[in-house]
Parts: C-alpha cells; structure tokens; sequence
C-alpha cells in the first residue's frame, strides 16, 4: 500500500499487490484501484460474475396478479420475460424465440396473456415456455419441440419481492438474503403497495453508486437535511458477510419519520418493535439492490448498469397497502437526497477515472465499504480462494 | 447442432462445429449463430470480405446525364466519385486527394465539371482521374504525376443501373448477376424513371434486413395487406446459386397490382408476358442490394451497413418513362410493408444479440435464408474449400 | 516511397518503410501515413507520448490574480486545477482528492479560496496542496498525511503565459521554448489583455489542424481574404527545430493590420522594429499550442485533442493592456479564416481515414509541415534515436 500510495499518478494494468492491498484488516487497507472504475474489460467481467450469477429484484408479485400478466425487463444485457401461468404459477424465461432470436415480447408489461406467440414467423409458447406451435416444420429432421422450450431464468420470490437470477445454477435465494429475513421479520414486506417509482440515470460507475449507500461519512458535506434527522455516526452495521451488508441508523429525538419535516401523517407499520420505531435500516443485496426500512415506508433502489461509465438507478417507495397516504413527503426527501449522491458520484467517477488516482485509504467511517469492495474482489475472483 | 440446440443459453466465441450445423441440407441445418448478428470483429471482417469486393448499385446512368455529371457515395466506408467524362464515359474514383488525403468533391451530386480541383492545395485531376496540375511540385524527386491519378474504382453498368466495386480486381458484372440477366429480359430496365426514394435507418444487423427479404414466412404475421395480394407460399424461387437469389410470388386472381387496392391506373410494362402480369419478382444481389420488379412499377433497395449493430436502405421506385402516374400508391404500400418489417428486424436484433440466442432451425419456408445464409458463411471463409 | 506511392488502397496496419518513408530531404519524402489520422490506438499514443509530457499554455497569470483564485482545466485526459497560494505563488494539482478520487472543484475558475475542501467526505488541502483535514482517520496504521498531499503538475510560467506539463520530470519550459524568446523579444507579452474567447469544435484528427497551422500552400484556395494582405509565399521560416516551428510573413505595401480592411484604429505594439511592423509571426508549440504575433494584438490557439477524430480549439485574442480597443476587428477576420480552416481540415480528414489514402508527397511549401511530421514520428518512437 505504502508505497502504490506513495507514488504519482500513473496509467496501466492493474498489479495483484494492489488487490491485496484492499484485502486487509480495515485499518491497514487501500481502497478500490481507480481504473475499475472505468476499464471496460473490468465491466465485462463484472457482468459475467456479478451481474449475470446472482439475485436481482425486478419487482413485486403484486405487478403480474393474474395467469397471463407478465413483466419484460433487461437484466445484465439480457431481455427477460415474467409471466404467470395457468397455474397462478410465476416463471421467468429468456425473452428471446428459440427459432430466429426475436425478442417475444415488446411490452414491458401487461395482462391477459394466453400464450406467447413470436410475432415474426408464429412459433409459439405456452406460458410454461412449452413451444407449441411451430408452423412449417414438419420436414424438420431430429426436431423435437420439447427441446426448443424457451430458455429458463431462476425465479424465486421473497414476500412479495421477486427476484431472477441468470445463472443456471444459482445458489438459493434465502441462502444469498443470510440474515436479511430476521433483520427484517418485523415488518409487513408482504403487504406492500408502491406508490411511486423514479428512473435516474447516472454518469458514474455502478459500485461508485453502490459506494455511496455503504456510508455516511459523506452525509454531513453531501446530505444536510438528511443528518438532521438521523446523525451520521448513529445505529451499527449488523449484516456483514455479503451479498447482504447493512444496518441501521437512529432518528434524533423527537423525529419520527425520514420526511423533511421529521414527522408524518402516516401511522407506523403495525408490529415494529419500539426500537425499530426509531430507527432507519439500510441493506444493499449486492451487487444490484438497496432496500430502506422506515417505520412508515418502504423504498427500494435497483441499480442497472448500463456500461462502465453510466448507471440507471429504478427507485421505488412503497407503504403499507393499507395506507392512503401515497408518502409523497417521503418521494420528496428521497428525490432530493437521491440527487444530491447521483452528482457527488458523477464527482467521484470524474476524478477516479483520470491517471491520478490509483488507491487512497479507508476511515473508520467506511467499514462497510471496505467490506464490499473485498467481496467485490472475491466475486471477481480477484484475490483470495476464487483467484484465477 | 442437437448439442448446440439443447445447450442453454452462454456467451464466447463461436465454435466451427456451429458454421457446419448451418452447411447442412436444409431440413438438419440450423441457423446462424446470433453472435454474427452484433460482434465488431464479425463487422469487420464483413467489410473487408463482402462489401469490399461485391458490386453494389449506387444508382442510374441518368442521374449522371452528361460531360461533368457526377454522384459522390459512401461504399464500404469509402467516399467514390462517379464521374461522366468528356468522352461520356462513366468513371468511378476514389473521392481522395493523392497528396495529403482531402475529399475531392463534397457535393453529392452534381453536373458541368470540367476537372477535378482539390480545394486544399489545388492538385488537380482531369475527368478520367489523370493528375493534371500540381503546384510547387517542380522540386519533388522521382515524383511522375502519372503515379498519383486517383485510385481508379471498378464499374460496370447493366440495363441502366450503375455497378461500382471496390476490389481491385472483381469479376465481371455479368458474371456475378448469373441467371438475373435472363430472368428479367422481359422488362424493359433501361427504360425506366425514379419517382420516390426514401432512406431509412434501421437498429438491426444488416444480415438480418437480408433475410427479411428472403422469405415471406413471416408475411402472415408481419404484413397483412401483402398477402392478401399476394399469398405467402404462392411462387417459386428461381435463383438460387449466388450472388443473386430468389424468385417470384404469385397475385390472387382479381389482383393485378402491388398496392392497397390491388389495382391501378398504370399500364404494365410493354413486353410482358402473360405470367409476369400475374406475378411479382424478388432479387437479392447479395450482400447490397434487392430488385423487386411488378408489373408496371420496380422498387430496388441498397443496404448500407453503418455498423455491427445499424444499417442503412435508401428505397427506390421507378416506372417507365413514358408513364406519367408518379406510383405514389406503390410508394405508399411499400413505405407501410417497409416499416412492418424494419420494426420485426429490429426485435430480432435485440433478441439475437443477446446470451439467449444461439442457433434456431429452419421451417421448409426458409430456404433461400438457408441458401443466403451457407452463401454467406462461404464467402466469409467460414465453411467449405475457402476456409482459412 | 515509389511503391507505396504505386500501390492502390488498402488496409491494415503500417509497415516501418512508411514512417522511413517521411523521415528524409523534403524532395524524396512522403506525407504521414493514413491511418494514423484515424486510429484509436495511434490516439492513446500520442496522448501518452506527446499530450502528457508536453508543455501546454493554461491561460494568462492576470486570469489567477490574487491568493485563492484557481483555474480548473482538462490537459489530456486528467483534471488540473492551477491555484494561487497564500504566498502568491501558482502552483498546479490534479484536481484529484488523494481518498476515494473525487473531482476536488467543480468549477471552472473562482477566487477567495482559502482550502480546497474535497465536497465528498471533506478531506482538505491547504492551497499548496497539502493534505491538512481527514475526518475520522485517527485510527488508520501507517498513515501519514504528508505522502497524501495532491498529486502536483509541473507549472511554469513565460511572460505572462501559465503553462503546465503532466510529466512527472519535464525539461525546463524555457528550453522547451528554444528560440521563441529571442524572436518574441520585442513584442510586450507580459502586458496582454484577453479581449476575446472562441471555443471550436473540429470532426479532424489534431494532427490536420495542426499540419493546416504549418503551411500557407492552401491560402490561395483556402482564404481569399488572407491572400490579399499576406502573400502566401513571402516571409521565412526561422525556427525549425521542435518543439517550436514557425517563422514570418509580409504584409503586403500598404497593408498594417491583419483586419479585413487590412487597417486598423489601434497603434502597434510599443518596441516593435520597422520589420516586425511588416510582419506576422506564426509560432507552434508542439503538439498542442499556435501563437502569433501582428503589429498590435495575439492570437493564442490552444489544440485539445477528444479523441483520434475530434478535436476542441480554444481561440484567444490578445490586445495591450493599455489599449481600450478589443480588437473586435481581428476577432472578425480570424473567425472567417478559422472556419474556412476547420472546414478543410475536415474534408481531409474524410478522405485521409479512408483504404483510399496512404502517403501523398510534399510540396516545397511545405516545408513546416514535414519537419513537424518528423519530428512527431520521432516523438512517438517511430523513426530514429527514440524507436523502441
């Protein structure tokens, strides 16, 4: 570290002294080195590992209610289709004709879907993904329709969440959540309703985003409102082996809510605990999702990236299905501190993609940051037992 | 190819075993491989291997009229001047300076030059490409004017359309149009007059527009108005050997023209015989261009990859001479049939570029895609005796 | 030369006889290779082996004037903030924070700076650039501040001119400047006053725009006006060794101002001999800076290369400080000029990426431009002593 810290800036390949130099105890370690933060052959090699083998949330149950509803979305480059069938079953499949490639569906959702017809030459699927009419190809030789079913994506479901992952052997969802479900046991998940949703697009890295909702060492610069309510040195980490990592952070006295005035018309979830009832709980499911808890709302932040150098970001704010109120004072806080990270993270993709910088050093304040990003090497298969 | 088939969805290079599963007869042969359909290197090697050494239409003697006519087009990436010389000749150049390398001529078309003067430095060239005037050249040692002509570019006309090809030694026209020049004597091509002409861009390979018109299994669902005209395996192909491939369709009785109405004010063509008034021909002239020819109007199409994953066609409709009606109703059955089929290419873009997609089959509908498609794979030097 | 001459279009990579080709007597050489202009990896060398270790003119001293005031520019690639100290010295950083590599100032120029606070997590620098704030690092091993501080940029300044170099050992700016000094002598350089600022956008490799500085052979087609005050073969080149290349032209009799009207309200510069009043001096600073010199104002050209095939040109106009006309004037007759430049340097950019062009030959008045030409291969290791 020392000595990489020592030096004046320079260009070129990555030496593995400087992965080891992140893989040490907290007080001791470097941070990231800045050309991951913008080499594509890093990127490439992100989505492969990270992106295209693990759990990522494309929405909830509630948005596919019926057989024949379904969500097309893009998950790590690829189009996926998720689509309830007969059965009140949801299934997840490559959205992509097994005959010439065409994508199937062009809607990105919809209802009342009986089966999945291919609009260029009329192969079709059942919403099992069963191809079951193929016209024309009865001189076909050695073709068996049973092996031209649409591509299967994992599809597991976590109240009311549902989440894809590419991998074809992935591990189990529950597994990869850890600890996430008692940490978060206490609130109703199951009987959310989402009332808004806001689509950003950033000009930085993704894990320069991912970065930023691992730490407050930046909210008294970045977030002054947001300090207001809850200090920046408050709560703990408590979920820190990956791929979930988070805590929680403690409301100063007499704030109730994470709204701009501390306060609510909301009641608070039934169920909490009286300390949860004081507390915001962050928790990112690396590397793609970033779930919020407040006594009152829900948000939940996926974060879509869109090359090396540019990051979408779908944020959504959810309340109880019970409640009335659509928390718009919640939307506001959030639109407004949203923004305030998207341009300290265009700041940061700014500096740390020039030649002048290559690993600076981690505070206190960074723990979980520097826990993620020694995941984020493991997983990349850049230091430790997984290193190729 | 069953192994390839089964396979699931995965990303890398393209096995050879691949490229054979297409070389097979038509019913055990599978499709292309998707990566074709968006890899850069792939593009390339296109370039270099297709567009660099095919004929391609950049349009007709008429439009470079006289003496000091020209037309200045983009080939492959290459600017070429199409010049009509103080004998009548037409000549094509390279549109490039031999001193330092500047576009000669910057207009895209125009008439009465009686040479060619660089604006940059004032070389200039006479209208057969000679070098004919080099300012404060006298002190260059062993430079002979005769050398620095503008580097010539091979071209050919037909019945009118003017042919221009990039390789330094192409065979001949005639040779490469093969069985084309029979299938359409009765037509009279030198006769005619362009009326319409509209460029579209397409999100698609090019590979993919191609095959669009090489079958219409896809009409039924991408053109209804067109088979109601003309039913879709109705016809016959008739070309089949390479560069040119394709055949003809047949009207329904009581149809007597390509257009909504299926009627016209037009008279056919003079010449015809009794089954050309009753049918529609289709010509691919791999890779570039597609000649349509119906009874009283001809549409010809010039695909102009732009990159991997974009793709230009300049659309053009003529009638003869001596008609007056401009065929705004064909110009309108086509513009509609055209954007049903530009939107379907690009939905197998998005679908084919993807991980999902690896190789289909072939339906008994296909096989002048099948044809196109082993043409292809041979001309690129990817099966059969031209491998490298 | 003869055969490469000889030899039709074609592609691919530039054999060694190509760059030995230029690098001999005017009369035999050949122009730069083509596909230099044009080629990603071409670029990314030059950028490394000229852009960042070269001298390069930020702006003018007056435009930092007072302790705290700061200039943030990009110089090939990576952010550099020029800053006054509190002792009134200029000094130049990355504009880098040493911690997580956030962009430190955001914007463009300002004063009143007493600390350089990184907005993100408030590490901050005094304005020498040492690190003297880190929140929360008390419990960091080995870490020391003082091997912290911002990465420097090499800064001189000549008469006024604040320029700076990214190598991390530059030769001293004055012998960088060679015989610039003496041949500046009598013009009043301290005592400039920017009065106008263009900023262009050109679609050319720099190296065009940069050739296009070096030679008046194209004045005569290229800008009618010019050619009317400054024949464009009069006057001398008088220093030609690198990195500086220029010399003079004469006004025409009866000319005094390089204005349209080829006069002008304001009086010359005081101390400028009889001849220098007779003359305008035109001075590149390779690769990236063009300065000239008229009887009463500056023009200072600053090249920043985007990429192989865009190019941004900052354009100044400079009058004495003491004289109250802006020169509005000449602003006028070199807009016109610049823009008939950058056209044509567009134009051979076009042709000169193209298979079509590979090496042309040089005019005797061309002289300027082929010493720059080898002395750029020279540069970039690819002739000579440096060849690696």
């Amino acid at each position: 570290m020392a000595s990489a810290a020592r030096s004046g800036p320079g260009r070129g390949a990555i030496p593995s002294s400087a992965y080891r130099a992140v893989d040490r105890p907290l007080r001791e370690a470097s941070t990231l080195p800045g050309p991951l933060f913008s080499n594509p052959a890093v990127y490439e090699r992100e989505v492969e590992k990270l992106f295209r083998t693990s759990w990522q949330c494309i929405g909830r149950e509630d948005e596919i209610p019926e057989p024949g509803s379904f969500r097309a979305v893009e998950v790590a480059g690829s189009g996926v289709l998720v689509v309830r069938n007969r059965r009140g079953e949801l299934n997840a499949f490559h959205n992509v004709c097994r005959h010439r490639g065409t994508r199937l569906v062009e809607e990105t959702e919809g209802k009342d879907l009986t089966r999945l017809l291919c609009p260029y030459h009329a192969w079709t699927y059942d919403l099992s993904g069963r191809l079951i009419g193929t016209p024309h190809m009865q001189d076909a030789k050695r073709f068996d329709r049973s092996e031209f079913g649409l591509h299967p994506v994992a599809l597991e479901s976590w109240r009311g969440f549902v989440f894809v992952n590419l991998s074809p052997r992935p591990q189990p969802l529950q597994k990869a959540l850890g600890g996430l479900s008692a940490r978060t046991a206490n609130y109703p998940l199951e009987a959310l309703r989402r009332t808004h949703r806001v689509v950003y697009e950033i000009a930085a890295n993704w894990k320069l985003v991912v970065q930023n909702a691992n730490e407050c060492y930046h909210c008294p610069g970045i977030h002054p409102q947001l300090v207001k309510i809850t200090p920046y040195r408050s709560g703990e980490e408590d979920l820190r082996d990956g791929p979930v990592f988070g805590g929680w952070m403690d409301f100063v006295d007499g704030v109730r809510a994470a709204t701009l005035s501390g306060t609510t018309a909301r009641a608070p979830f039934p169920g909490l605990s009286a300390e949860d009832l004081k507390r915001v709980y962050y928790y990112v499911l690396y590397p793609a999702n970033f779930l919020s808890l407040f006594p009152e709302y829900v948000t939940f932040d996926w974060f879509v990236p869109l090359g090396p150098e540019r990051t979408r970001l779908i944020f959504d704010v959810y309340v109880h299905k019970d409640e009335s109120d659509p928390a718009k004072d919640a939307m506001e806080f959030w639109e407004m501190t949203n923004r305030q990270d998207w341009h300290i993270c265009e700041m940061a993709h700014l500096g740390s993609k020039t030649a002048a910088y290559f690993q600076g050093r981690y505070s206190s304040e960074e723990e979980v940051v520097h826990l993620v990003d020694r995941y984020y090497l493991n997983r990349m298969g850049l230091t430790g037992r997984r290193r190729r």
